[in-house]
């Protein structure tokens, strides 16, 4: 699977010159849809289903600060899922000397968009269920 | 009428320790739509009966620079609406040494919620055009 | 002590017509901030003491969705602090009904600016370090 | 010259399930510091020399909506530049349908990063001076 890699954005940066914190979530979510597309369920395809996945929570821990300019790749595995629920775990390394940026994880649920109600993607979306087991981490 | 106002926050600055720039059309926004509101015409009630309101064009100079915890209000008014359009001209200050700090305007058409066509407030919602007629301002 | 309170801005939804899950961690950093500023250390005041307070980790659990226009405060306590580290945990309420909407908590260390190293405010600026005891939390 | 593109990222819509109005003076941004790295001019060699460019002014215009998942590319021009100030013009379009989503213009000064006044390219910086110069858009 090719890893989700782009350069930090000026405007992500804060007044401390470094990434602000509250983007590592918005980076999490690039690298966690980008695997399910690459994983051959494009959140689009899930959201013409009628399906949303709403964050149950998320966790990130710093290890490093990135600047303006940094190239970085993130390292994402499906390590828990059942149709219901799913997680996400996250390693983000600065390219060049590979620094441990960041790490973390996020839980999620699938809804129905009307009705707002959790709902099983093994009897929605058979394909899709099939696909993220597939996807899942093995270890 | 209420003028709009609030601090900087913290992530609203950039590596050059001010507000950066693309975040003064998020300012514009806040203190449209709480004009709105002043004007008895609340966003939720124009999207409750099936109006998105988009922007057409947004201008925005930048006169002297915002610091993280600056307050600052916002001069807003009404200068064109016909019920297919409106405009709305800006104006920020900080508060205490009165700086002028950004202006700018934002052009506005009503589409429908679901056609995303354009539609006449006059026709679709007749007090909020009413309310909206009122709220031009007279210059 | 006054708690942190505002409305949802239109522009930190997202097209699940939800506040995004990246924004609460800016929602945190404000209501911190501010009860910061509240316990009289504001922030302003630690950086000009050459002082940076970098987040070392945060979690957020998202128990309900808030939309545009929902008014919402936070209650936050500061629950460990000796010099060199310190945490918070929040709770996001929705007003009018009441609901808990996100809880969570962040870590944060000390670091000089320019040496981007850690340092104990206990020595560095003894009456901020004396302010934050104080606002510990009893429990 | 290459063209900047990327796709749009989920956080970037809002409860319209379009970009928000605001991100496009980010995409400004990015397509215009991806433009002087282009033109040999990589802006943390601008900030190293002390140098930073702030916005004079900006102006988007929408013609279309992009939601989550478009491929976009921007067109930039640099079409004037004397040392003292800029000006950019962009064109973002869809890939595929190659719709005409946005365009605009961005004004820069260049002011030193200690005091904060304007200063002149050409002396502080030659050769960025005279990469700019080749960089103009003819016309």
């Amino acid at each position: 699977m090719e890893r989700y890699c782009r350069q930090v954005f000026y405007y992500e940066t804060d007044k401390m010159s470094i990434v602000h914190n509250a983007n590592y979530l918005r980076i999490f979510e690039e690298a966690r849809l980008f695997f399910m597309e690459q994983a051959g369920i494009p959140y689009p395809v899930i959201e013409e289903a009628g399906i949303l996945i709403p964050v149950v929570d998320a966790y990130v821990r710093y290890h490093q600060t990135m600047k303006y300019g940094d190239e970085f790749y993130v390292d994402v595995q499906l390590t828990e899922f059942n149709g219901a629920r799913m997680k996400y775990i996250y390693e983000i390394h600065r390219k060049g000397d590979e620094a441990l940026i960041a790490s973390g994880f996020s839980s999620h649920c699938f809804i129905d968009e009307i009705k707002r109600l959790p709902l099983n993607v093994k009897r929605r979306l058979p394909e899709a269920y099939e696909k993220m087991i597939a996807a899942l981490s093995e270890e």
